[in-house]
């Protein structure tokens, strides 16, 4: 596995590939590996001839006052799951190396940027923008994997992509939970015993959501209430939002028609955690069988 | 010498010559092609393998109120001289292929973007910025070619490239003239004859401020006073801005000292025409002589 830590090492062994014509895959992360990083290298791996990742806890992505600085790291670890995936090659910038002094461009992919966790987070996704067109422009991917835990990221990244015209492939991954329904994430670390007891009841309310759409229930209004009650079950869950919007323009929605996303961000002790469910009622047989995250066009 | 109007199209031939290692070379226009192009096109013909061109009005970048209707154009005219001076590739695309219905990404050169034209043009340098990235995704050039005379482009472009960490070398050419002095621009057109023999007082301007530095002038309000002075004389010239810069910020100094680029926009009749000239009051010899437009760092 080819470690490289700067840009310009980066595009010079990129440069090599791409004249021999090989299909390079790529995972951007954060680090702090799990389950749900593992299946977007796997699927990597089998869909590309060259696989990157890399592991980089973007700054610009953090709001004043959010974990950046304790935003759990472990490289060693990190480092030996990559291996084990076959990755061919981990990119791993220093922040000096993204952003130098003096760095002053970034990407807004409007509109879509302003509800749901845009709407707490100021600024958050200008800062996933910014630094995933870089990490293209660096890496130069033909396929990149995300996981469609981060909902909105997603769909904004394939905004992004198809707006500016990256020649990259954007694949979405369903989410990997933990057998008890937790959605996996490298925030799940900061949670308590007592709040990893309670935090289920995300992953409860969403199956209570879809359990009613699929029983034939539209209104987005009772839906989210009723989330609300299995969430206030757990007195260690403080909602942050929980809203269903249209996943073309993300803006919420009154009636549960056609696709629709309900999505939430919650507090459980020191984590902010986010889930969500895709929610199809047009898809044929099971009026709320859940969909996979399609490109909103 | 082909010609794409899709960027699907245009992708595709674009990964062809990838795979076979060809450099591409780039000149992005708005058409109505001058001299000035004709250089730029020159200087990608002898430093590239491939030479593609586009010609794209690009409404973006154009403010509310602004001559995007009546930007002249004449597409025949431009094919003739682009196979003249051996375009191999002319990307022509429709405003809708370029911004299709809910396009929403832009991105911002911040503080770059906000003085001189910025403060005039609002949104001109995000809308310059944004199709320039696109075009760079959809063409991906090994270099790009951008004239000296739109300076404030040339130092957003070159920035963007950099912090983006486009794979792009950005290479700027010098203003090309008529015998009296006047920059080359296709907004030329609009002036009726006497306002064309007064639009030489711009050019006579910049050698005021020009032959005043290399006499030992730092001083800049004296300068762009004497600048004005030259332009009073000419009365249909309407002086928008004066200004003398610093070439890594962009923001107005006191004293010419260094690197500084003094840049004007004035309107003539219906013309809006922008000119500068680039100092440097530390190359050896003579103190004020003009200097290549390196990058800001």
């Amino acid at each position: 596995m080819h470690v490289i830590h700067s840009v310009h090492e980066m595009h010079n062994w990129v440069f090599m590939l791409k004249k021999s014509g090989k299909k390079i895959g790529f995972v951007p992360t954060m680090g702090y590996l799990h389950k749900g990083h593992l299946e977007l290298l796997k699927l990597g791996r089998g869909q590309c001839d060259v696989l990157v990742a890399s592991i980089f806890v973007n700054p610009t992505q953090f709001a004043p006052g959010e974990d950046y600085n304790g935003y759990p790291r472990d490289l060693k670890r990190d480092m030996e799951l990559a291996q084990w995936a076959e990755v061919d090659c981990l990119f791993l910038p220093d922040p000096a190396e993204i952003y130098p002094p003096g760095y002053r461009t970034f990407i807004e992919v409007e509109s879509l940027s302003e509800n749901l966790c845009g709407a707490f987070r100021p600024g958050h996704f200008r800062g996933v923008a910014t630094v995933v067109a870089k990490l293209f422009n660096i890496v130069a991917p033909d396929a990149a994997f995300f996981g469609e835990k981060d909902a909105q990221q997603l769909l904004i990244i394939r905004k992004m992509v198809e707006d500016l015209n990256f020649p990259v492939k954007v694949v979405g991954c369903p989410t990997v939970r933990e057998s008890d329904g937790l959605a996996m994430s490298s925030r799940n670390v900061y949670l308590a015993d007592e709040e990893r007891a309670q935090a289920t009841a995300l992953h409860r309310s969403l199956l209570k959501a879809k359990e009613m759409v699929a029983g034939g229930e539209t209104d987005a209004k009772k839906v989210l209430a009723a989330m609300r009650e299995v969430l206030s079950e757990a007195p260690a869950v403080q909602v942050e939002y929980i809203q269903a919007v249209d996943v073309a323009t993300l803006q919420d929605v009154s009636r549960i028609v056609g696709k629709v996303l309900i999505a939430m961000a919650v507090h459980v002790g020191k984590a902010r955690l986010i889930d969500n469910i895709m929610l199809d009622t047009e898809v044929r047989g099971d009026a709320a069988k859940t969909a996979e995250m399609h490109a909103p066009h």
